[in-house]
């Protein structure tokens, strides 16, 4: 049955990057992939046409899909839109709470042909490989009650951290599965000795543990968590924390492998319906430029066929094929070294369909 | 008039480091400064001893006194205390909470005798001078309601991360006036494009960024700020954040420097009173070996005496003879590196006093 796919290109350089993933995308429908692919509008661009950043009609293609392919959302542009409601952001939490993607996998790597672009001591990322889960429709990113309100004769904003056993149960089953299938190490991250809610995040973390026999569960506050990754970064596998967390080490890990132009990401709910993109944002000061790295959005397209789609051996042909022209010494702006060549966005496509 | 100090081994290298410490201390004095220093327990010492991580005895010290000198506090021995009340890190915060200590300052310095020693790449490293300034007595740390309930059959945990705009406004002008005193930049770090709270955060800043025309204020979601002290830390000049963010990037900013062995930091409140504590923590892997260095508590003493004693000739007596420790070549394990001198905790408080 042909599946479908959606492309929401969003802000920035989204449509940029989306383009040339689209190209890859139609060169794995000519190889035989039976899907069907749209596009539809999310966050700023969405706002700008129909004053909402995720309209029903893309909520309805969004369902409607197996997989999403996302650019990225945001810029200054909407940043002083009174109503929080309304900014591009909410576009993307709405995606993700209503198609209940709460497992986000966040890969960690440094591309061997760029680990000199870390800002890191060579011998700390050569070979760097961690996998972070983060929980991505709860928490305080969802938490309710929130606001600003006057209490006191003054104004006072309020947000709520809150998780249920059940969610956390449900992203610890799938971080333990992930453990299993790679270096069989799992650290949970939490802030124990203060919050409450993530004292009862550490218990669950524990109960599943005899479930993962082979897996060896260990803990760490945040604080410390955010040092270690500094430090050592090698010693993680796979982490597991909420969504506030998981943002901030997350981004942190992504920028200390010097390939953050390179990282994808994928959002899946228990059907393997997912969306995929890449983990850096919308960058809008190089927006309509050309010169947008475009090698994490395609990525996103092989984890799209890994978990969403089945295609194993297509995904594996464009990872091949990205190694390829890395090899070759092709790269955009924002990897740029001596000795290698610099080249559009549009360049990069042309170059990853090539060696396809 | 004699003023009080209050010294708090507290817990794991704690008493071996305030006791290094206590002996710069007792040199001040012996040089006209007019102290007088009592001793008190906190932390899992002072559970062990008497059921209470914070006993009312200390709590009373600890308000008379001017300044209080902390080691560190927990350790995996009091980790499974059921009640989280119990637990050595409440002791510390109810110590910040009941002295209204809301200021903290925690300076991320790389010296350049240890600039080899950073994760970081030196180039990206050397000279590195921030100052985060972390609002410390309140935001998620602190909020009700909190707790562990039963809710639709099964078990929820849940904080509250909440911020008056006094509470704000006040934390504002410690950063806005510190800035003046540095690089005259303040970036205010926030997740305001998702939480309510910190959008009344960054609306406190601009409102009170005109009375500051000489400081140029900026913002940053906390994700990226993790990326940007990752990638381009001396972008940085004064950060300002809540507790929780103030906690996780203080805590990288420190370690990317090759410096959290020497990095001392103060909490202050409105009337100037303060406690000074390593940024390092109570490392229990190596307690009771006289490996661990003092010197980030030894620094913490010249912050007390800069800030709450208003001894700045002392101050800047500690901090060099400190780096003509440091230029003899001598290290603790920690920062031990070729061509450098190991010595023991002791060994090192016997240099600095030699030098000062
Ligand atoms: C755009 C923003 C709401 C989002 C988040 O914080 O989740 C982004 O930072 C991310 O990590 O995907
Ligand atoms: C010990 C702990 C409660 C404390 C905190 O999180 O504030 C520590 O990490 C710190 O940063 O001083």
């Amino acid at each position: 049955m042909t599946q479908k796919i959606l492309i929401l290109p969003g802000d920035g350089i989204g449509p940029e990057i989306t383009a040339q993933a689209s190209r890859i995308l139609a060169a794995c429908q000519a190889c035989g992939l039976d899907v069907e692919v749209e596009e539809g509008l999310l966050g700023g661009a969405a706002y700008d046409a129909h004053g909402e950043p995720l309209p029903a009609e893309t909520l309805e293609k969004a369902k409607a899909a197996r997989a999403i392919l996302l650019g990225a959302v945001g810029g200054p542009k909407w940043d002083k839109l009174e109503d929080l409601a309304k900014r591009p952001e909410k576009g993307l939490l709405g995606v993700r709470k209503q198609l209940g993607l709460f497992g986000n996998l966040r890969p960690a790597i440094t591309y061997p042909q760029l680990a000199a672009a870390s800002s890191l001591k060579p011998e700390l990322v050569a070979g760097l490989d961690i996998m972070i889960v983060r929980e991505l429709t709860g928490g305080i990113y969802f938490g309710q009650p929130r606001g600003i309100e006057e209490r006191n004769g003054e104004r006072v904003g309020f947000n709520t951290y809150v998780y249920s056993e059940s969610e956390i149960e449900r992203i610890g089953r799938v971080a333990f599965e992930m453990a299993q299938k790679r270096g069989k190490k799992l650290c949970s991250v939490d802030k124990a000795n203060v919050l409450e809610v993530t004292i009862l995040w550490r218990e669950v973390m524990e109960r599943l543990a005899p479930e993962y026999p082979d897996v060896e569960l260990s803990h760490m506050y945040v604080d410390n968590a955010a040092m270690q990754l500094v430090r050592a970064p090698k010693q993680f596998d796979v982490v597991v924390t909420g969504n506030m967390f998981g943002d901030i080490l997350s981004d942190a890990a992504a920028m200390l492998t010097g390939s953050i132009g390179m990282l994808p990401s994928a959002s899946l709910n228990e059907g393997g319906q997912g969306m995929y993109e890449p983990c850096h944002g919308s960058a809008p000061d190089i927006a309509g430029q050309g010169i947008a790295n475009p090698l994490a959005t395609i990525l996103s397209v092989a984890m799209m066929l890994r978990y969403s789609l089945d295609a194993p051996l297509l995904a594996e042909r464009i990872e091949t094929a990205v190694g390829k022209v890395l090899d070759e010494g092709l790269r955009t702006a924002d990897i740029a070294a001596e000795g290698t060549r610099t080249v559009s966005t549009a360049e990069m496509g042309d170059a990853v369909l090539a060696a396809f």
